[in-house]
Protein backbone atom coordinates (compact mmCIF):
# COMPACT_ATOMS: atom_id res chain seq x y z
CA UNK A 1 0.00 0.00 0.00
CA UNK A 2 1.49 3.46 -1.30
CA UNK A 3 2.25 5.53 2.16
CA UNK A 4 -0.27 8.87 1.83
CA UNK A 5 1.31 12.10 1.80
CA UNK A 6 2.49 13.80 4.59
CA UNK A 7 -0.69 16.50 4.96
CA UNK A 8 -3.26 13.13 4.88
CA UNK A 9 -0.91 11.25 7.16
CA UNK A 10 -0.99 14.55 9.62
CA UNK A 11 -4.77 14.35 9.15
CA UNK A 12 -5.44 10.76 9.76
CA UNK A 13 -3.74 10.73 12.79
CA UNK A 14 -5.01 13.74 14.27
CA UNK A 15 -8.73 11.74 13.82
CA UNK A 16 -6.67 8.98 15.62
CA UNK A 17 -5.87 10.94 19.01
CA UNK A 18 -9.20 13.08 18.24
CA UNK A 19 -7.26 16.35 18.56
CA UNK A 20 -6.73 18.99 15.91
CA UNK A 21 -3.79 21.42 15.13
CA UNK A 22 -2.93 24.88 14.19
CA UNK A 23 -0.04 26.84 12.71
CA UNK A 24 1.77 29.87 13.69
CA UNK A 25 3.74 30.64 10.21
CA UNK A 26 6.60 33.08 9.28
CA UNK A 27 8.87 31.51 6.63
CA UNK A 28 6.14 29.05 4.94
CA UNK A 29 3.77 32.60 4.88
CA UNK A 30 0.80 30.32 4.18
CA UNK A 31 2.29 26.99 2.58
CA UNK A 32 1.39 24.79 5.66
CA UNK A 33 -1.87 25.91 6.19
CA UNK A 34 -2.65 25.34 2.53
CA UNK A 35 -0.88 22.08 2.29
CA UNK A 36 -3.50 21.14 5.63
CA UNK A 37 -6.24 22.40 4.14
CA UNK A 38 -6.04 21.10 0.80
CA UNK A 39 -7.04 17.37 1.72
CA UNK A 40 -10.99 17.13 2.14
CA UNK A 41 -12.30 16.86 5.54
CA UNK A 42 -9.63 19.25 6.67
CA UNK A 43 -11.85 21.26 8.53
CA UNK A 44 -12.69 18.40 11.25
CA UNK A 45 -8.28 18.79 12.26
CA UNK A 46 -7.27 21.66 11.44
CA UNK A 47 -8.67 24.78 12.97
CA UNK A 48 -6.42 27.69 10.87
CA UNK A 49 -3.84 29.74 12.07
CA UNK A 50 -1.94 32.98 11.45
CA UNK A 51 0.68 33.90 9.36
CA UNK A 52 2.72 36.38 11.51
CA UNK A 53 5.25 37.31 8.55
CA UNK A 54 5.17 40.86 10.07
CA UNK A 55 7.72 40.53 13.85
CA UNK A 56 4.75 42.89 15.46
CA UNK A 57 2.04 40.01 14.58
CA UNK A 58 4.68 37.59 15.94
CA UNK A 59 4.56 39.71 19.13
CA UNK A 60 0.67 41.30 19.03
CA UNK A 61 -1.19 38.53 17.48
CA UNK A 62 0.92 35.27 19.05
CA UNK A 63 2.16 36.85 22.31
CA UNK A 64 5.63 36.25 21.55
CA UNK A 65 7.72 37.85 24.24
CA UNK A 66 9.56 40.82 22.90
CA UNK A 67 12.17 40.32 25.03
CA UNK A 68 12.85 37.30 23.55
CA UNK A 69 12.62 38.98 20.10
CA UNK A 70 15.65 41.12 21.15
CA UNK A 71 17.55 38.36 22.70
CA UNK A 72 17.07 35.75 20.60
CA UNK A 73 15.92 37.21 17.15
CA UNK A 74 12.96 36.36 15.03
CA UNK A 75 14.69 33.56 13.23
CA UNK A 76 15.18 31.25 16.63
CA UNK A 77 14.02 28.30 18.10
CA UNK A 78 12.56 30.29 20.70
CA UNK A 79 10.59 32.08 18.22
CA UNK A 80 9.53 28.82 16.92
CA UNK A 81 8.61 27.64 19.61
CA UNK A 82 6.41 30.33 21.44
CA UNK A 83 4.91 31.18 18.20
CA UNK A 84 4.08 27.00 18.25
CA UNK A 85 2.61 27.75 22.07
CA UNK A 86 1.13 31.40 21.08
CA UNK A 87 -1.25 29.97 17.81
CA UNK A 88 -2.42 26.89 19.85
CA UNK A 89 -3.15 29.22 22.92
CA UNK A 90 -4.83 31.76 21.42
CA UNK A 91 -6.91 29.41 18.70
CA UNK A 92 -7.77 26.33 21.48
CA UNK A 93 -6.40 23.64 19.16
CA UNK A 94 -4.59 20.54 20.47
CA UNK A 95 -1.39 20.80 18.62
CA UNK A 96 0.42 23.65 17.35
CA UNK A 97 3.22 23.75 14.75
CA UNK A 98 5.45 27.23 13.77
CA UNK A 99 7.48 27.63 11.10
CA UNK A 100 10.48 30.74 10.75
CA UNK A 101 13.81 31.18 9.51
CA UNK A 102 15.67 32.98 6.17
CA UNK A 103 13.82 32.01 2.57
CA UNK A 104 16.30 34.86 1.18
CA UNK A 105 17.03 36.46 -0.80
CA UNK A 106 18.77 38.52 1.77
CA UNK A 107 20.13 37.25 5.11
CA UNK A 108 18.04 38.30 7.90
CA UNK A 109 19.26 39.29 11.93
CA UNK A 110 23.01 37.85 10.27
CA UNK A 111 21.62 34.41 9.75
CA UNK A 112 21.97 33.14 6.32
CA UNK A 113 19.40 32.13 4.11
CA UNK A 114 18.60 28.40 5.01
CA UNK A 115 18.67 29.08 8.46
CA UNK A 116 15.42 27.72 9.46
CA UNK A 117 13.68 26.27 12.94
CA UNK A 118 10.31 24.73 13.08
CA UNK A 119 8.54 24.49 16.91
CA UNK A 120 5.39 22.21 18.25
CA UNK A 121 3.45 22.01 20.98
CA UNK A 122 1.12 19.68 22.49
CA UNK A 123 -0.34 18.26 24.90
CA UNK A 124 3.02 16.07 25.83
CA UNK A 125 5.72 19.36 25.25
CA UNK A 126 7.27 21.50 23.57
CA UNK A 127 9.96 20.95 20.49
CA UNK A 128 12.13 22.15 17.78
CA UNK A 129 14.32 21.23 15.11
CA UNK A 130 16.66 23.85 13.30
CA UNK A 131 17.59 23.12 9.58
CA UNK A 132 20.28 24.73 7.66
CA UNK A 133 18.62 24.24 3.94
CA UNK A 134 19.97 24.96 -0.01
CA UNK A 135 17.92 26.08 -2.84
CA UNK A 136 16.20 28.91 -3.62
CA UNK A 137 13.21 30.80 -1.70
CA UNK A 138 10.62 28.40 -3.18
CA UNK A 139 12.80 25.46 -2.70
CA UNK A 140 13.69 26.61 1.05
CA UNK A 141 9.78 26.85 1.95
CA UNK A 142 8.38 23.60 0.49
CA UNK A 143 11.43 21.63 2.43
CA UNK A 144 10.34 23.62 5.73
CA UNK A 145 6.80 22.22 4.97
CA UNK A 146 8.18 18.55 4.83
CA UNK A 147 10.17 18.97 7.40
CA UNK A 148 6.96 20.25 9.79
CA UNK A 149 4.74 18.33 9.06
CA UNK A 150 6.87 15.00 8.95
CA UNK A 151 7.89 16.43 13.28
CA UNK A 152 3.95 17.23 13.99
CA UNK A 153 3.55 13.88 12.22
CA UNK A 154 5.80 12.10 14.59
CA UNK A 155 4.78 14.01 17.41
CA UNK A 156 1.25 12.36 17.31
CA UNK A 157 2.96 8.95 16.60
CA UNK A 158 4.69 9.19 19.41
CA UNK A 159 1.70 10.75 21.45
CA UNK A 160 -0.41 7.80 20.37
CA UNK A 161 1.78 5.06 21.54
CA UNK A 162 2.79 6.72 24.41
CA UNK A 163 -1.09 6.37 25.82
CA UNK B 1 6.55 44.06 -21.85
CA UNK B 2 4.77 40.96 -20.33
CA UNK B 3 2.35 42.26 -17.64
CA UNK B 4 3.58 40.57 -14.20
CA UNK B 5 2.03 37.81 -12.14
CA UNK B 6 -1.01 38.92 -9.83
CA UNK B 7 1.34 38.83 -6.43
CA UNK B 8 3.65 41.17 -7.63
CA UNK B 9 0.91 43.68 -9.70
CA UNK B 10 -0.78 43.61 -5.97
CA UNK B 11 2.68 44.25 -3.95
CA UNK B 12 3.93 46.89 -6.94
CA UNK B 13 0.70 48.59 -6.47
CA UNK B 14 0.81 48.77 -2.41
CA UNK B 15 4.40 50.33 -2.40
CA UNK B 16 3.22 53.09 -4.94
CA UNK B 17 -0.11 53.51 -2.61
CA UNK B 18 2.56 53.30 0.50
CA UNK B 19 0.29 50.52 1.68
CA UNK B 20 0.14 47.21 3.37
CA UNK B 21 -1.95 44.15 2.90
CA UNK B 22 -3.77 41.21 5.32
CA UNK B 23 -5.58 38.21 4.01
CA UNK B 24 -8.43 35.98 6.31
CA UNK B 25 -8.84 32.92 4.67
CA UNK B 26 -11.77 30.55 4.93
CA UNK B 27 -11.68 28.78 1.61
CA UNK B 28 -8.28 29.81 0.29
CA UNK B 29 -7.09 28.20 3.32
CA UNK B 30 -3.46 29.55 3.26
CA UNK B 31 -3.23 29.84 -0.52
CA UNK B 32 -3.88 33.76 -0.96
CA UNK B 33 -0.82 34.05 2.15
CA UNK B 34 1.18 31.58 -0.08
CA UNK B 35 0.59 33.76 -3.08
CA UNK B 36 1.52 36.94 -1.50
CA UNK B 37 4.41 35.52 0.57
CA UNK B 38 6.27 33.75 -2.51
CA UNK B 39 7.21 37.40 -4.33
CA UNK B 40 10.84 38.01 -2.76
CA UNK B 41 10.69 41.38 -0.73
CA UNK B 42 7.00 40.49 0.46
CA UNK B 43 7.72 41.63 3.97
CA UNK B 44 7.54 44.96 3.16
CA UNK B 45 4.04 44.94 2.03
CA UNK B 46 2.09 41.56 3.37
CA UNK B 47 1.98 41.85 6.96
CA UNK B 48 0.39 38.63 7.35
CA UNK B 49 -2.73 37.39 8.04
CA UNK B 50 -5.24 34.82 9.52
CA UNK B 51 -6.28 31.28 8.59
CA UNK B 52 -9.98 30.99 10.07
CA UNK B 53 -11.42 27.82 8.59
CA UNK B 54 -13.39 26.69 11.53
CA UNK B 55 -16.38 29.44 12.20
CA UNK B 56 -15.20 29.18 15.79
CA UNK B 57 -12.02 31.14 14.62
CA UNK B 58 -14.17 33.84 12.37
CA UNK B 59 -16.09 34.24 15.37
CA UNK B 60 -13.09 35.49 18.09
CA UNK B 61 -10.26 36.13 16.39
CA UNK B 62 -11.59 38.41 13.81
CA UNK B 63 -14.15 39.92 14.92
CA UNK B 64 -17.02 38.20 12.66
CA UNK B 65 -20.30 39.21 14.68
CA UNK B 66 -22.38 35.56 15.94
CA UNK B 67 -25.84 37.14 14.65
CA UNK B 68 -24.11 37.43 11.15
CA UNK B 69 -22.74 33.94 10.96
CA UNK B 70 -26.71 32.61 12.67
CA UNK B 71 -28.37 35.31 9.98
CA UNK B 72 -26.47 35.06 6.52
CA UNK B 73 -24.01 32.01 7.18
CA UNK B 74 -20.01 31.40 7.04
CA UNK B 75 -20.30 31.25 3.13
CA UNK B 76 -21.91 34.78 2.41
CA UNK B 77 -20.61 38.57 1.41
CA UNK B 78 -21.61 39.54 4.44
CA UNK B 79 -19.09 37.24 6.06
CA UNK B 80 -16.65 37.97 3.72
CA UNK B 81 -16.38 41.54 4.28
CA UNK B 82 -16.65 41.16 8.25
CA UNK B 83 -13.88 38.85 8.00
CA UNK B 84 -11.60 41.42 6.03
CA UNK B 85 -12.54 44.12 8.40
CA UNK B 86 -11.50 42.06 11.12
CA UNK B 87 -8.54 41.08 10.00
CA UNK B 88 -7.42 44.33 8.93
CA UNK B 89 -8.36 45.58 12.50
CA UNK B 90 -6.51 42.88 14.11
CA UNK B 91 -3.34 43.70 12.43
CA UNK B 92 -3.34 47.37 11.40
CA UNK B 93 -2.86 46.90 7.58
CA UNK B 94 -4.17 49.35 4.95
CA UNK B 95 -6.28 46.91 3.05
CA UNK B 96 -7.67 43.31 4.27
CA UNK B 97 -8.99 40.59 1.75
CA UNK B 98 -11.38 37.93 2.26
CA UNK B 99 -12.12 34.85 1.06
CA UNK B 100 -15.42 32.10 1.86
CA UNK B 101 -17.44 30.05 0.32
CA UNK B 102 -17.67 26.06 -0.25
CA UNK B 103 -14.58 24.30 -1.89
CA UNK B 104 -16.30 21.10 -1.53
CA UNK B 105 -16.28 17.91 -1.66
CA UNK B 106 -19.67 18.84 0.36
CA UNK B 107 -22.52 21.02 -0.02
CA UNK B 108 -22.45 23.89 2.62
CA UNK B 109 -25.33 25.75 4.45
CA UNK B 110 -27.40 24.22 1.90
CA UNK B 111 -25.07 25.71 -0.75
CA UNK B 112 -23.61 24.27 -3.60
CA UNK B 113 -19.75 23.66 -4.05
CA UNK B 114 -18.56 26.33 -5.91
CA UNK B 115 -20.36 29.25 -4.35
CA UNK B 116 -17.75 31.81 -3.08
CA UNK B 117 -17.55 35.23 -1.91
CA UNK B 118 -14.34 37.57 -1.63
CA UNK B 119 -14.72 40.50 0.77
CA UNK B 120 -12.31 43.54 0.84
CA UNK B 121 -11.92 47.10 2.56
CA UNK B 122 -9.41 49.62 2.74
CA UNK B 123 -9.38 53.68 3.57
CA UNK B 124 -12.51 53.90 0.62
CA UNK B 125 -14.78 51.58 1.60
CA UNK B 126 -15.90 48.14 1.81
CA UNK B 127 -16.58 46.04 -1.09
CA UNK B 128 -17.23 41.91 -1.55
CA UNK B 129 -17.65 39.82 -5.27
CA UNK B 130 -19.58 36.54 -5.42
CA UNK B 131 -18.56 33.74 -7.69
CA UNK B 132 -20.54 30.38 -8.69
CA UNK B 133 -17.52 28.34 -9.57
CA UNK B 134 -16.74 25.62 -11.40
CA UNK B 135 -14.22 22.26 -10.88
CA UNK B 136 -12.50 20.48 -8.65
CA UNK B 137 -11.73 21.43 -5.15
CA UNK B 138 -7.77 22.06 -5.88
CA UNK B 139 -9.39 24.23 -8.82
CA UNK B 140 -11.95 26.10 -6.96
CA UNK B 141 -9.28 27.14 -4.43
CA UNK B 142 -7.22 28.43 -7.46
CA UNK B 143 -10.10 30.49 -9.33
CA UNK B 144 -10.70 32.44 -5.89
CA UNK B 145 -7.23 32.87 -5.42
CA UNK B 146 -7.05 34.75 -8.74
CA UNK B 147 -10.67 36.21 -7.95
CA UNK B 148 -9.49 38.01 -4.72
CA UNK B 149 -5.91 39.27 -5.84
CA UNK B 150 -7.21 40.75 -9.06
CA UNK B 151 -9.82 42.33 -7.06
CA UNK B 152 -7.71 43.82 -4.39
CA UNK B 153 -5.31 45.04 -7.19
CA UNK B 154 -8.38 46.65 -9.05
CA UNK B 155 -8.95 48.22 -5.92
CA UNK B 156 -5.37 49.49 -5.36
CA UNK B 157 -5.18 50.96 -8.87
CA UNK B 158 -8.71 52.91 -8.21
CA UNK B 159 -7.86 54.11 -4.97
CA UNK B 160 -4.26 55.24 -6.44
CA UNK B 161 -6.18 56.93 -9.70
CA UNK B 162 -8.83 58.69 -7.04
CA UNK B 163 -6.03 60.38 -5.10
Amino acid sequence: MPVPPLPEQVHDLLRQCAATVTTAESLTGGRLAAALTAVPGASATYVGGVVAYATELKVSLLGVDAGLVVEHGVVSAQCAVAMARGVRALTGATYGVATTGVAGPAEQEGKPVGTVHVGWCGPTGEHSLALGLSGDRAGIVEQTLDHALAAIAEQLRQDLTGR
